[in-house]
Order: C-alpha cells, then sequence, then structure tokens
C-alpha cells in the first residue's frame, strides 16, 4: 500500500498581510471548506462547505419563492444548434462550453454541450407553454451545476463546475421585465447584507462586461477585504433577444402577436469565496451567525469522572435551552485535548465558544467567547440563552457594519488620473467620470488592471469629464480590480 | 411567428384497462408533472413534478441525516481512466456512459465521462482523506443529477439524465458496513411507506441483476397497478472492491494497515414514477397528503358581489386555520369556471377539495370531497380543521392499505412450471424456489419475461424444487416482470 500525507498534521494559515492569495487558500483547507477535483478547475465542496451552500439555498429559496417563483429542473445536456441561435450568447459562451461527442457507445450525430447557463433550453420549452397573454408571466427557477471551463481556477470563486440557482422569466411588457430584473436585484442585496453580512454596489455593467445576450445587466458589487471587487450576482433585462430567436410569442387579448420580454438572474456557490474574504482573519474562517450551520460550540472541561458527570449535566440542560430558542450548538465530546478544540473551532469560524469547567459550574456561570472579536465574558447559567441570542446578533451586526465600514472608507472619487493610478495602488474602489467609450474602457483595462465594475444606481444626473479621455461624460462609474 | 398547437384544449385520459403504458403518460401530462427534453431521453421536471421531488428531497434528506450521514458535493466529470480501475464496474456502465472529448474550444488530452454515478471520484478522495482508524466511519451523501444513455426512454421511469442521492461509506469493518447497507434499506422502506404509501419487498439482487462494483445488492421492489414491479431503492454492499482499487486503507490501533469496507445507496426521480403508478386513477394523478406540495383546494363559489365578500371572509378564515395546523392548502382564486376548476385540481391529485358557497355559509357548514375516493361529506365549519386534519390522515393509511392488499393479494407462491406461466400471464408476483443457476434465471426471462426481482430478506431456512430445472433449492425468489 502507498505511503501517506499525514493529515493531521497541522499547517499554519498565512497572514492576510503576507500573501493575500495564499491566505484564501489556507483557510479553505483549515476549515475544510472545498479541495480541488481530479478535473482541473472542479472543486469537491466537502461537507462544512456544504452545510453553508445548503444554508444559502434554504433562505435564498425561500426568498425566490415569496417573490412568485417556482422551482423546476431542466436538462443538463443542450443541443449544440440551440447555443448558435443567438449571436452573443454563443460568442460569450463557446470559448467556455463542454462537448460532448460520444454516448451510449456511439459517436453522436449532433454534438451536446453541458449548459454553461439555461437560457437556451429554458426558452425553447417556454415557447410551448406560452400561447396568449394570460399563459404570463413564467416565473422559473433552478438549482442546479453548470460548467464553464476556466484557464485560472480558484475554489469557489471560479471553478470549471459550479452550482447556483438561475431564475428564468417571460413577460409580456417590457416595464415589467426591467421591473422583475430589478426586483431580483433588491431581493439579492438584502439577502446577501442580513444573512451574509455583505454590503454591496448595485448597478449596470458596461456593455463591455454585460452577459452574453442581454439589454442590461445589473450586478453587485462587494469589496473584498484586500480592496478588490467581487461581483456577488447579476439580474439581466434580455428584452426580446432570446423571444425573437425561439419564438416565445404571445397573443394579446385582441389576439394580436408578440415576442415577449424576459429576464434571468443568478447566484452560485462563488457567493461562499466572497463571504469567506469578506469576515475571515488569520486565524481561519469567520462566519456570521445567520448563516453558520453551526452557532456555538459547547467545551466541556474536566479533570475527574465526578466532574465529569456534573459538566455533562449542566451541557444537556444548556442544550435544551439553546434548542428551545432556535439556535444550533454542538457539544464537543471527542477525544481531543482542550487547546485543540479551541483551534478546531476557531479556525472553522463558528461564531459563539461556550467553556464549561466544575469552577464555572460552582459560580453557577459559563465562559463565552465570540469568534469575530475574540472577546470573553463570564454569564450567570440563568441568563443564558438570552445573551446568546444577544450576542448572535450583535456578531451578525458588527460583522454588517465592519464590511459596511471597509467598503464606504475604500470608495473614493478621484477627480485626475494622476489620483485614479494612485488609488488603484492602494486596492480602491473608484467612483469616476467615464465618458463611455469601449477604448477607454479596455485602454485603463491595459495600463492599471481596473475594470469598470458597475455604473451605480443611484446617482445624480450630473455631468463631468472622462477621467482618461478628458471628454464630457454623464455618468459616474466604479472601476476596481477583481475577481 | 409559426403557429401553435392550442395547448389550453383538454386531453382525455386513455383508461388504465385501454393501455396502461399511455395512460401513464396521459397523467403525466394533465397533471403538468414533466415533458421530453430536446436531447432524446431527456427530461424536463415542471413546477408541479418538482413540487413532489422537493417533498421527496426534504424529507429524505432529514431522515438520512438523523443517521449521522453528512451532505456533500463532488464534480459532475469524472477521468475515464476512474471508471476503468473495478473491472465489473467498467463493465456495467461503459455503454451507457455520455463522453466529453472537446473542452473550452480544444480536444481533451484524457477524455471525461459525465458521472453515471460517482463512487470513482468520490472513493479517490476518501483515500485522501482516511489515514487512521479514527477517521471512519465516513458517511456522505450528495444530491445529484447523473447520466445514463437509455435506449428506451420512458418520463420518470428511465430517463438519460435523472436526479438522486447517492450515500457512500468507508467502514473499518466488514461488520459495520452491512449494517449501514441494510440500515439504509430500512429508512428507504419506511420512508416509502410512511410518505409515499407505496409498500415493498425488501431482498437482495441475484448475481445478474447485481450493482456493477457490488459484493451484495439490496433492493425494494414495489408492485405498480399492472403487477409490474418497480425497483424504488437500492443499497450496496461493495466490500473492499472499490477501496482497492482507489487505495482507500486505514491504519488501525495496532498500526496495521487494511482496506475499508463500503456502501453506496440511492433513491432517485424514478420514485415518481412509481408513486404515480401506486396511487392515480383514470380521473389523473392522486397523491397521498404527506407527500403532496398542496394538500387541499378551496373553490369559493358565488353568484353576486354580495355573496363574494362572504364567502372570501370564510375562506381567509378557514386558511388561517390551517395554517396554524401546518396542512397546507390553496384557495383557487384564478377566472376558471367551478366545473374547470374541479377537473383542473382532480388531475392534479390535490388530495381534498373544499366547496364553500353562500349556501353552505347560511348552514355554517362546507362541502368536503376527497380526491382518492371521491367521497363527499358536508362538515360543520367549527369542526373544520380537526376534520380536515383527520380526513389528511385517513387518506394516508387507506392508499398504503390499497397498496399493501395488491401486493399481498397479486403476490402468489407456484409449485410447477405451468402455474408459474399461468401467474406471469395474470401480471403476478411469483414467489418460487430457484436452484441459483444463471443459466436458468436467463432462460426465465426469456420464455416469460420475468425477472428475479429480489431474494426476499424474511425467508425460512427451507429446502424445495427449483420451478425451472427441478434441481435442489434452497431460496425462494420473486419473479416478475418489471419497468
Amino acid at each position: 500500500m502507498q505511503q501517506k500525507v499525514n493529515k493531521h498534521a497541522e499547517k499554519k494559515i498565512t497572514s492576510r498581510s503576507e500573501d493575500y492569495s495564499q491566505w484564501y487558500q489556507d483557510i479553505i483547507e483549515a476549515a475544510e471548506l472545498a479541495e480541488h477535483g481530479p478535473v482541473k478547475g472542479t472543486m469537491i465542496i466537502k461537507p462544512t462547505g456544504y452545510a453553508i451552500w445548503e444554508k444559502i439555498q434554504q433562505v435564498l429559496d425561500m426568498k425566490i419563492k415569496e417573490t412568485g417563483v417556482k422551482n423546476a429542473y431542466f436538462p443538463l445536456l443542450i443541443p449544440e444548434r440551440f447555443l448558435q441561435k443567438e449571436q452573443k450568447h454563443i460568442e460569450g459562451f463557446t470559448p467556455e462550453v463542454a462537448v460532448v461527442t460520444y454516448a451510449g457507445g456511439k459517436k453522436l450525430k449532433e454534438a451536446l454541450i453541458i449548459r454553461p447557463t439555461s437560457e437556451t433550453i429554458i426558452y425553447h420549452a417556454f415557447a410551448r407553454w406560452v400561447e396568449s397573454h394570460r399563459d404570463l408571466p413564467i416565473l422559473i427557477n433552478q438549482w442546479a451545476n453548470v460548467v464553464r471551463w476556466e484557464a485560472r481556477p480558484r475554489l469557489f470563486l471560479r471553478t470549471t463546475e459550479f452550482l447556483w440557482q438561475e431564475g428564468h422569466t417571460a413577460h409580456a411588457t417590457k416595464e415589467e421585465a426591467e421591473e422583475r430584473a430589478l426586483m431580483m436585484m433588491s431581493v439579492y442585496k438584502k439577502f446577501f447584507e442580513e444573512y451574509l453580512a455583505i454590503p454591496s454596489i448595485v448597478g449596470q455593467k458596461s456593455d463591455a462586461e454585460r452577459f452574453a445576450g442581454a439589454d442590461k445587466t445589473y450586478t453587485l458589487e462587494a469589496m473584498m477585504q484586500d480592496g478588490k471587487a467581487l461581483q456577488l450576482a447579476t439580474s439581466h433585462d434580455l428584452g426580446q433577444n432570446f423571444s425573437r430567436v425561439f419564438n416565445l410569442n404571445f397573443t394579446d387579448a385582441k389576439a394580436k402577436e408578440h415576442y415577449c420580454y424576459q429576464t434571468s438572474w443568478g447566484v452560485s456557490t462563488r457567493s461562499i469565496g466572497g463571504l469567506i474574504m469578506s469576515h475571515s482573519d488569520d486565524k481561519g474562517l469567520v462566519l456570521p451567525p445567520k448563516i453558520a450551520p453551526t452557532q456555538g460550540v459547547v467545551i466541556p472541561i474536566w479533570n475527574d469522572k465526578k466532574d465529569e458527570k456534573r459538566v455533562m449535566e449542566v451541557v444537556a440542560g444548556l442544550e435544551d435551552l439553546l434548542n428551545k430558542e432556535n439556535i444550533s450548538f454542538h457539544a464537543d465530546m471527542s477525544q481531543k485535548s482542550i487547546g485543540e478544540k479551541f483551534y478546531y473551532w476557531e479556525k472553522r469560524g463558528i461564531p459563539i465558544r461556550v467553556e464549561i469547567g466544575p469552577r464555572d459550574i460552582a459560580k453557577q456561570s459559563v465562559i463565552v467567547v465570540r469568534r469575530d472579536s475574540g472577546d470573553k465574558e463570564t454569564v450567570r447559567i440563568k441568563l443564558f440563552p438570552q445573551k446568546i441570542s444577544k450576542l448572535l446578533d450583535d456578531i451578525q451586526s458588527d460583522l454588517l457594519d465592519a464590511a459596511r465600514e471597509r467598503l464606504s472608507s475604500h470608495t473614493i472619487e478621484v477627480k485626475n488620473w494622476e489620483e485614479f493610478t494612485d488609488a488603484i495602488k492602494k486596492h480602491r474602489f473608484i467612483l469616476a467620470y467615464w465618458c463611455g467609450d469601449e477604448k477607454v474602457e479596455e485602454a485603463i483595462k491595459e495600463k492599471t488592471g481596473a475594470t469598470i465594475r458597475c455604473i451605480p444606481s443611484n446617482q445624480k444626473n450630473e455631468k463631468g469629464k472622462c477621467i482618461y479621455s478628458g471628454k464630457e461624460a454623464d455618468q459616474k462609474v466604479i472601476f476596481a480590480k477583481a475577481y
């Protein structure tokens, strides 16, 4: 048998200041969130990582359904000719697709692609489902895996296969479609703030960064701890681009035919990468309580059998109290040493650690430690569940506050090119006027590595001079380096 | 624009006696559960069908987790050489796989297969995760899509892509693995009885019908209304077949190395096919209340505006009462006629229909109709939620009783070949002695179309004569035609 590497040998987590990129990988390894699969760019999501995804799914699925959307499931394999129908869509996705050419022991007559996204196959079905305006709107979502070949894969952030939800709708009017595209942005923004404690800037993508086949792409751009941008979610106003090529039409009340207006929108496992880079520290993962699969861990401490019995009784009692409050706690009864247990849960980001030993019990109290701040306090057992409940709320809002503070203090408005290049060196989000010329966008990207993350939605109707071309510009945009 | 077929034109459901196979397709179409995808053998699961799958997932996921299993996610794409490691596994699956040969615009150096099942890629990871006996057992499950090329596809029953959960475990001892394989059979059997109201026979597969790579395959065999068998779930005792080829080993307390013992087990969207064929009738789908996404529908009836207001107040009040009891009801406020509404919900299998009109309100009562039996009764509004709760329980147990009655009355023990062929013509499950010879199994299949569904677990240690060869046999088996 082959020799194996000792997997229990603990690896030190690289500090963020030393190497941010290595720190990110170390966090994922230390918290056992995911690892690389055998095919380049693929990812194995380990139980700890998958539990976070299940939590994201559970909440987001509920929020999506509350807007009237229903789940369905469409096939993984798409005939190649479907992708070729929408010209921009094919140009955008062809370099990324995986192609099935053999199946059932035979060469296929028509090659099949593994879905990189499902607009084509879903709208092909919508065209059969829709006949009159009474069949509209169609509001569908699916939770699925998609495959896009990645040249430079990174766990969670860019993987050849990833998991996501993709929503797809069809409407009778342009206004209704636009309203849906914006509604989903607001569902997403609220979800990321409330649950993942990640604030973001809402805006539109520039033409160059838009989804292949959309009229408009709305995006949520979040700032990671290193000042780089991460796109958390997108929502596309597809206009009639797909309905025209898939013959998705309806008759109105006067029996007149029209093409539908459509939207699509999604959030993927990439959001876990954003979660890691928003809150974690040099000791490991930090999870906001509302998305943590386990919100706290109890470490029982004893020296002899008599102590053990007493401590265990108290632990069982506390667990009951927490369960009643719907707080998910885990009592660590493993054979590890106390120190090992502390370290184990710390690097996994469990929001609260509770220590209970005979001395604490004698004083009718326990020690409670916050993962985010490291703050330690003694809590009377009598007040325990209320205190834990309060602490979880505090941690959740403190994490959001810190992320908001970072986003606002690290976003700066610049007036000239010198300020621009200086801000890029300082890893800032830059708000600046842009003339709208794609060549200018391209030149800025080449010179600085920064791209237009979005044209923020909440801007005043003012004019200024383009930061690069000096031409008159009627919009400010956010520039940043991005994941 | 192209002319479309009028999708609102109602299609009659073929009766079961006329054409069972066409009836099955008609039920799926009438209840809008699923339809064929553009690639042969693929399936689009429509919202009504997917809601049933979500319900199955929700309950089964909880039951699986209660046994200590954790969810994870492994890649869709598997290097071709992985499949080739286990000889029987490759022989079993090669004719069914879909192969990716191009990706990212280039021909791949090594072809990739789309998972037909994930033993190989998961055990390749387990081998990295396991070092000593302290790392065992590993208990993992994943909810995923798999692809197996189907020559004769049928919606839900045999589709090129299907959804399932696949559990995978690794243990230190043969006994522990065997215990896990059997434990999952009992979880599955209970789940199908309690929730889907489908009774089944537990047993082992013969060598010819065993999973490619397993030492033993346990199966749940259910009887459909036409007397044919449907395999609802399987659980495999994999022995050390995979651990040897993937070098999945561990050191025991004495630092001695051993290969792990393993199991895998799964339930798929095929179970929805079994659900349809267990309970539905010539009017449409019939759903057991515990798996029905919507348990009842309220049809408000009025002639004028004044009535409408009064009826709607009562409907809102009843909805509140039902919500408090966690009963999911839908009030149909659409523009359809009363008759259309009755028909619409009937064919969708909603367990209970409630009719409320001004005359009912005047009498402080409502009319309640059971979907399964058609029984109609007047219920005092005061007693409404308790009565509905009781009715849902009754429907659930009546459906299970009816399915049990069918299974036991249509399973017969035969003593000779004449009885055997007669029973096959009558679409029965046949219990008969079998000598264990694969050639005999094959000959019976060729002559009658019946296969060995399983070697039932609960049989006495008796001997008899093989139904076909006349040789001494020490086991009875179940023969039947199967889906």
